[in-house]
């Protein structure tokens, strides 16, 4: 890998990973969820905060906090990922937030459908996406802006996309997008814009920033390219044994030992998890467990007798798609979307 | 500064620090807190736990978490800063967390006093030291160990530590040291021992790796050095405006801006910060606001009527015991202590 130049540290000393030995819980706790902030995370006063619907509808609306909170709620455990996890690990570099394999979590998100509030302001004629506004701002690619998303009007009015306004039974976090943000369960964590202020109906595709220069995939710099939406599959292994504190190679003891990790797809449920202990020569199949939900990873287990020597432990999900992780990094303009197989270093003494 | 290698990325990417957007809040919300794991977060079942005290005492003890929750409790607001802070700034490069300047937070502590507990198992003659020993396990400098730090024993048995089981009105996360941690006021964190499960009296200095090795104060890699002990002066400034994505400058339109930030020193109250806002040529003094207890930053205020132009905004923090932060750093073996003045590019448009 190349070195990490100073700009993207200060990106990855604000933003943060989720430690791989939390993949032992179903519910990460707060704080240990992954976290991406483009911007600054805002000041947000919840008394005087308004949702605005509006664009091509029929009835523009403005909710307050407690008018949401008392329509319909839905619990939805969800995990996320964000779109550049896997990015450090590219070759040529790519110069952005550097995630190695850790930027994910898993929340159960309380809040109110989307769909349903949509259908109440009434998409007139010609409406084709819905365009999510945050409240954070800054400035991206020369252009000042506040962070946007657009997700297609019929993924918001038939999907399970909800606006949230607790994660793991306590108020949003500010970081986390207080007072409310929407989760769209299957979908790199960019569509799940924070600080959420204004949901707008278009008639055309939105043009903003992060829709139309960043978040793409794009295999050449003048290419068009297609925006970012689910999840490749993947699965991860919480590394065994205990760490070396700089190299984070693992040590441990020869015997049984219990490989657990957690696995995810945006596209369709997990069909299958595969272990290698050779660095992906030969591999076998892990144990599935339960997932808290249908948009949430699903556990896996893997019995390992560990014999003396050094391995390269890898794992492999396939989805009921039909999509399966490949062995080696495919690289794209922006770094996004590398599901490539994780590879942990194991010390059987 | 040199690049940054895929081992320190390792740890900037699980470890994280405080956006400094969140210096304008006194207590640090949870998950926005600076967090240094050295090794894994362990998972600690709270029922069979106990805190063992021993070595040098008259009555060894082994208390429940139930039982600590009966003794007398204090609430401790503390600000606690990574003795690495600034680590990445140093030239030469020194290899570990990469921390630029954001490893701070500050957190209302609830536990119950150290010292009082000490005073019942009751230190024999000859004591000297009490070692800190944590659940988390690991490998550092060759050598498998839990981390363990020590205190001398009249800094333990007349000071302000506390034995805390809540940190901002909840209880401990696990990533801050479930279910119980030391709280050290005005030491670097490494001093605040996570997940501690035993506490040991000693008659002479404590050769664990942590205190022999690590966190040592050093300019020669054969130096003996001295442990660290107590924070330094610092004051950060909130940056104002918004920042560039990658580059985190700032742009902020011109006119009136209320600069805001916190300062601390472990050793005494804060005296003085001032700022400057051409790159440290001339400095003006801020306004000192309330400290929400002894041991936590002082806010500070600036109000600056920005000119456009380009600046480079600089804050130094002073100290009541004439501690005064350096312009440049001052390097050493570790990389520790490094308090040099904060610098923000602002672009005032």
């Amino acid at each position: 890998m190349d070195g990490i130049s100073v700009e993207e540290l200060q990106l990855a000393t604000r933003n943060h990973g989720m430690p791989l030995e939390a993949l032992r819980w179903d519910l990460t706790p707060i704080g240990l969820h992954y976290l991406l902030t483009h911007y600054d995370i805002p000041l947000v006063d919840a008394d005087s905060w308004r949702l605005e619907v509006g664009g091509l509808v029929e009835r523009p609306l403005a909710v307050t906090l407690d008018e949401l909170r008392a329509r319909p709620t839905v619990e939805l455990t969800s995990t996320m990922e964000c779109a550049g996890n896997g990015r450090a690990r590219l070759s040529p570099h790519v110069v952005s937030q550097p995630w190695l394999s850790e930027a994910v979590g898993t929340a159960a998100w309380l809040g109110t459908p989307l769909g349903a509030l949509l259908d109440e302001a009434g998409p007139t004629a010609g409406a084709a996406e819905v365009v999510l506004s945050g409240l954070d701002r800054g400035v991206e690619g020369g252009i000042a802006q506040s962070f946007e998303r657009s997700l297609p009007l019929q993924e918001t009015l038939d999907g399970d996309a909800i606006l949230a306004w607790q994660m793991n039974g306590a108020p949003l976090p500010p970081q986390h997008g207080f007072p409310l943000r929407l989760v769209v369960p299957g979908w790199y964590g960019m569509a799940n814009v924070k600080w959420l202020s204004r949901i707008t109906v278009v008639d055309e595709p939105f043009g903003g920033y992060q829709q139309s220069r960043g978040y793409r995939l794009r295999l050449e710099e003048d290419e068009e390219g297609v925006p970012l939406t689910r999840m490749l599959p993947r699965a991860l292994i919480a590394p065994p044994g205990v760490p070396e504190f700089l190299t984070r190679e693992r040590t441990l003891a020869a015997g049984p030992c219990a490989l657990e990790g957690r696995a995810w797809s945006g596209h369709a449920a997990i069909a299958a998890v595969e272990v290698s202990t050779d660095g992906g020569a030969t591999w076998a199949e892990a144990t599935l467990g339960e997932a808290p939900s249908r948009w949430a990873w699903r556990r896996f287990g893997f019995e390992w007798d560990a014999p003396p020597g050094r391995y390269d432990l890898c794992c492999r999900a396939g989805d009921e798609a039909g999509n399966v992780q490949p062995l080696e990094p495919r690289w794209n303009v922006g770094g996004y979307a590398n599901n490539a197989v994780q590879r942990v270093v194991v010390n059987v003494e």
